[in-house]
């Protein structure tokens, strides 16, 4: 994705590489002994209809190229662009493409798949929105498969026209539908790139780890994988979005729209940034008068799809699928250190380190500095002022409640390492993305001499065996446990990655529930005005 | 720019590094040797009038993060990311951001600073479009100070509203006026990153060119600079735009908005997207009824700005200005190579060479052949297909016009290096970038082992050392004399860089008069349907 220092020619030629697929063939770039293709299409789709297969074809199409991805509703605002380097790409609702990095070209090579399925919500976001995303360094490292997609996104790929007629009866779960595309293709064709279509991964973080759980709750997704990472996707107290919700919300698109229902079929000719406009503002209409955060997203059907695994039972389909989950120690709650106070937060001296914790806890406060100081003994103290519970107790009890329920195993974990910024950043959202793709590197928030190419070589080492063959115990690593209903057993990656058991019960107890982003009170997020760009 | 391999870990800490400047203390970051200031703001403006110098500030500001580049008319097309990656970025009105690479914060180094400005015509790109112009390498090789900014394009850089009040005097030129603006700051603020304000390079490339030409011709500059490098910036045939023009685009402009012009002061508060729609529009249809190609672009007022350097006598106050100006063999005259044949040119056997030949040329095809031989005599006959006349020609008898009217030396060069794509591929438009930046090694589409090591040296090396004393002549490359009034003095940069005196004059003469683009058929410029996104 990103232009890495080169030791040879890069060769694109007209007969090298080429992969030579059912449909056709596919010529893509071949680079420091590794092959690359970008851009291909794996779905044709008009708007609001379910995707098709693409046509076969003469000749030879090129995939050097990334292709578009989904049109988001919002303007981005480069508040994070330090800590999470992005490449904005070009916005398409013609956005089904994928992109896959490879060591093989041939069909003897059956290399497990990893398949990468980004964050953003079900709102933004694409298969290149961050470096962290290149494919290259785990396919090289793991000599494995590595594929990342696109697929439609926000008021394109989760508005629930169903009401309005048969043909838009799956509309609520289109985005989602796109990713079972997607894997349909590497089902017909991932052979021909070196990869065991009968040995699928995938996984996703933020609202890419939420797809994954929604993928282990969709009955027709049964066998287009057999093992999922699940990366900082779930929240506590998250709820399925319901039909009755969706169409609600629906309504008060169209109604903005000036759409009768009878006229149902003009909102597929509509301008994308009108459709946004009304989209936006029926989100945050319908929000305020339901005193619920409603957006777009999976539509929970009972037949498409069957909610979300933490607040339904697990689906029989997918009971055999293996599972990697876990977060990240700070997630949102914050991205600099200076929420509290200025300077560094390791310049802090004890009593005003006190006097914050006090502060943010108030009566809870001595609790956490003991469940604090119980978890973590090696860390400081103030670092509980950033420590997230909204999406470490989901992880944890989501794993638990898969040994509940009878599932295969699954593994959770942490990632717990203090990067460099500000003389010491706490991880945040998206931190780990470095280290499981082996790319520490190359992104200069997260990269330690010494510590950075240990720690990557210990979790991607663990995503690889996982994706070889379910179970993410490797060399390298201790020794790890898959979660029972009541070891607690945790993997802390860390600057000394180790096991623990129920190491933060005490510490998710005594911490206060709260918003999952309510710390982040630093972004600037009206900076560029918020919106979509034209405000018309 | 783009995440490099790091050895070491990034410091970007609330007391290191920080750059002092007289108007408050800005922070930036430190990695591999080199501090890096991402998105200073250099001034604030509202819609349509000059840019004014920021305020002092009290604390340190952050420039870790790009600023935010001026927004664009169109959508961009994913057409020749391979050839020239792109790094697409956050659009706003408000875009007067610069961004230093530099290895020195302390007043005493007294650098050469090189100034980039991009390219895009008046109309798109930015200091940060292009991964070429990341400036760390260029820094590092030679031990420059490297700045790169931001302004304002297209209508809200280059709409002439002159004619509905004093306040608007100059809105026909704002886009310039921002640069001055930048090199203003640098005059006051760069001895803070080491930098000389009194040794200021300027440089651009296309547009960027274009830009550089048009400094060259504004009195008011004189002092914000002391040398100038055109890179394929000038092109044959090109013209002034004048003010009547200019007004008539502007006339047309608001008639489209419904604006009259004793309300002209709507036009400052009308959203962003109208405003271009209406700009397209007015663009297109005034064209063609004026049988012309009519684009936002500056004004020659004969006040601020005199008139490009090809057209008009050059100005008393930059006569003592070094040039160095030069162009590329292909530049738009093919992206890849298939735009005769299917396959790589270089796999066509001499018939269906000469058979092409023929078949483009027509009855200069003879003179062609016979003048690219006598031009190239190392080169493939097959590459008169690709060799660009307008800006070769034009760059060429820019530098003999310098020499003509009494100017300080102008150095005259071409890039001709063949690129490895496609099994080889005639450089194109931006292909030099990558050189005289010193970061070959990072581009795909340009990377030769061996060679490009060279070649990168030479021309970064010739850059450099232009802007240390305005001479590039500099150890590894052959004597390179200062074009005369008739020595046809050129540089050809390539894998045996040579001195060739009117080496190409017949083959200038044998090229058919065409438009700058005509050849550029390929592009698929429909793909995403072109025009702004909102379609409204």
């Amino acid at each position: 994705m990103y232009p890495r220092k080169l030791t040879r020619s890069v060769i694109s030629n007209p007969d090298f590489p080429v992969a030579v697929t059912p449909k056709g063939k596919i010529r893509g770039l071949y680079e420091e002994d590794m092959y690359i293709f970008r851009g291909i299409r794996y779905a044709v789709a008009e708007r609001f209809h379910e995707p098709r297969p693409v046509e076969a074809w003469e000749g030879s199409k090129e995939a050097i190229i990334y292709g578009p991805v989904s049109m988001e509703m919002h303007t981005p605002i480069a508040h994070d662009e330090y800590n999470v380097p992005h490449y904005h790409y070009i916005q398409d609702e013609d956005c089904q493409y994928l992109n896959v990095w490879t060591k093989h070209i041939n069909e003897d090579a059956k290399r497990p798949v990893m398949v990468w399925i980004h964050g953003g919500g079900y709102a933004t976001g694409s298969s290149i929105e961050l470096y962290a995303y290149d494919g290259h360094e785990l396919a090289e490292f793991g000599d494995v498969v590595v594929v990342s997609l696109n697929h439609r996104l926000n008021c394109i790929g989760y508005l629930d026209l169903s009401a309005y007629g048969e043909e838009y009866r799956y509309s609520g779960n289109l985005g989602q539908m796109d990713i079972l595309e997607a894997l349909r293709w590497i089902r017909d064709n991932i052979a021909a790139f070196g990869g065991d279509p009968g040995n699928v991964t995938i996984m996703g973080q933020s609202g890419g780890g939420g797809k994954v759980n929604c993928l282990l709750q969709t009955p027709s997704a049964k066998g287009l994988f057999h093992r999922a990472v699940i990366q900082s996707g779930l929240f506590k107290g998250e709820k399925d979005m319901l039909p009755e919700t969706a169409r609600k919300l629906t309504a008060e698109v169209l109604e903005k729209l000036g759409i009768a229902p009878e006229n149902v079929k003009e909102i597929e000719k509509i301008p994308y940034y009108k459709l946004a406009r009304a989209a936006q503002e029926a989100q945050s209409e319908l929000s305020y008068r339901e005193h619920m955060h409603i957006m777009f997203a999976p539509v929970k059907d009972d037949d498409f799809f069957m909610g979300g695994g933490l607040n339904n039972s697990f689906i029989e389909e997918h009971k055999n699928v293996p599972v990697l989950v876990g977060s990240v120690l700070g997630e949102f709650d914050q991205n600099y250190n200076q929420v509290y106070a200025p300077g560094s937060k390791n310049d802090w001296d004890d009593a005003q380190v006190d006097a914050l914790i006090r502060k943010v806890y108030k009566d809870r406060a001595d609790a956490v500095i003991e469940a604090m100081k119980q978890a973590y003994p090696k860390q400081k103290l103030v670092d509980c002022l950033y420590v997230n519970k909204a999406t470490r107790a989901a992880s944890r009890d989501y794993a638990r409640k898969r040994a509940e329920e009878g599932c295969a195993p699954a593994w959770n974990w942490m990632f717990n390492l203090e990067c460099p910024l500000n003389s010491g950043t706490i991880p945040w959202h998206n931190a780990e993305e470095a280290y499981m793709f082996h790319n520490a590197n190359y992104l200069e928030a997260s990269y330690i001499p010494g510590v950075s190419e240990r720690l990557q070589d210990q979790m991607t080492g663990a995503w690889v065996a996982f994706a070889a063959d379910g179970d993410p115990n490797c060399a390298g690593n201790p020794v790890w446990p898959a979660v029972t209903e009541d070891n607690g057993a945790c993997m802390i990656f860390d600057r000394e990655t180790r096991l623990a058991y129920h190491h933060d019960d005490a510490l998710m107890e005594a911490l206060p529930e709260r918003g999952v982003m309510d710390n982040n009170d630093r972004r600037p997020v009206t900076r560029f005005g918020g919106g979509p760009r034209q405000s018309i």
